[in-house]
């Protein structure tokens, strides 16, 4: 039998997009319980400051999950809307409420990006870039940012997440094993080098205009990386 | 007695133009021997297919050293032009031909760009920015570019050159204790992270465009970083 490459990465992302209904309980107690180091003591503070130095006044959370940075940012005075995939994960975030939120997955935002509204200071996907293929998406978001925006990226730093793999893309899968509460299923996501992050973003029509490296206060490396974009000229 | 970080840095800078100059000759048969594995391996090629990438017609070599990239970009039929503040290194350039070789600092090239000409399609760094200050010295070099020029800089990956001290900006020591040769001195040279590489080339008034990340053909990590910035719109 022939596993065709095409097929093998379908189950990646399927899987990808069903653990995050299935872990949804699991999920929204972790963040609400602050029950993540790293997001604890540096990446939640990153983000939002990275987002805040942007100035703006209309933000889109893509990949909001169950809403924390949404309901944070809403804090700020910003008009904030979060989309997100997992049903149970939009439900949480609107018991909580403080912004607009809307059930979409990646592939409706790139057949209509005006589903989440349009004319956004800022988009800003908080490790939720997951997927092996971000160009379109990030395109049809980049498309819904007004003329000043910017995307605010912030993920896994390729230099000290790749643990015991080569520096070479490709699938990794998060078992949550080092988390409390019940996770259902393991999440594939996809492990990207900067080379390659770059390239997407050139792919995306997007030009870099910073980079950001949230320290970790005792281990002497990031925490994360956060890349901010601009709709190339 | 209270020494400043000011005259702390300045020796640093000082003793890294000295080594240039002290070590000239072992520098000179290490390159021409073909010495240095990850530069037999990878990096010598990688900066050459990206400076052709960029199709040149003209290049200015900054830091050309003892000239191996000058001359196999002339042999690609560009006109090359190489500076360096090395007088022993220029002279053994010159010995050898194929480009127009000049002998100045980098402080002569902030104080006066012409120096060098001007008008060039790329200005090529490679392994050559190792001080702690070069902001000034990428917007002088940045002001000789021809219209859609691009800066080429390949320099120590910060994610896999920080060895046993943590990842922050800092002045670093190459002893050459790995290299066969006379070398007289040791080189200190400026540890940057990606994130300062970053800032570095906003405050020159430069746009990051691409970075490539050229494979150690058996170890699994880079062997060097490129970024290729142009001047921002």
């Amino acid at each position: 039998m022939v596993i065709t490459q095409t097929a093998e990465e379908m189950s990646h992302s399927e899987q990808l997009r069903h653990s995050w209904v299935a872990n949804a309980a699991a999920w929204r107690d972790a963040v609400r319980g602050q029950q993540i180091e790293s997001r604890r003591l540096v990446t939640d503070d990153a983000i939002v400051q990275t987002v805040m130095a942007q100035r703006p006044q209309t933000v889109l959370d893509l990949g909001c999950g169950e809403g924390w940075l949404a309901r944070r940012l809403a804090v700020e005075g910003l008009a904030v809307t979060g989309v997100d995939a997992s049903k149970p994960l939009i439900e949480a975030a609107e018991e909580l409420g403080h912004a607009r939120y809307v059930l979409a997955s990646y592939e409706e935002i790139v057949a209509d990006p005006l589903v989440t509204g349009t004319g956004f200071d800022v988009v800003a996907a908080n490790f939720s870039l997951l997927d092996d293929r971000v160009e379109a998406l990030l395109a049809a978001v980049a498309s819904v940012l007004s003329a000043q925006g910017r995307i605010v990226i912030q993920t896994a730093h390729p230099m000290f997440s790749r643990g015991e793999h080569d520096y070479v893309d490709g699938w990794r899968v998060e078992t949550f094993d080092s988390f409390n509460g019940n996770w259902v299923e393991s999440m594939p996501w996809y492990f990207r080098t900067l080379e390659s992050w770059c390239r997407t973003f050139d792919a995306a029509g997007l030009t870099l205009e910073e980079i950001r490296e949230p320290m970790h206060p005792s281990r002497g490396v990031p925490a994360s990386i956060i890349f901010v974009c601009s709709r190339a000229a």
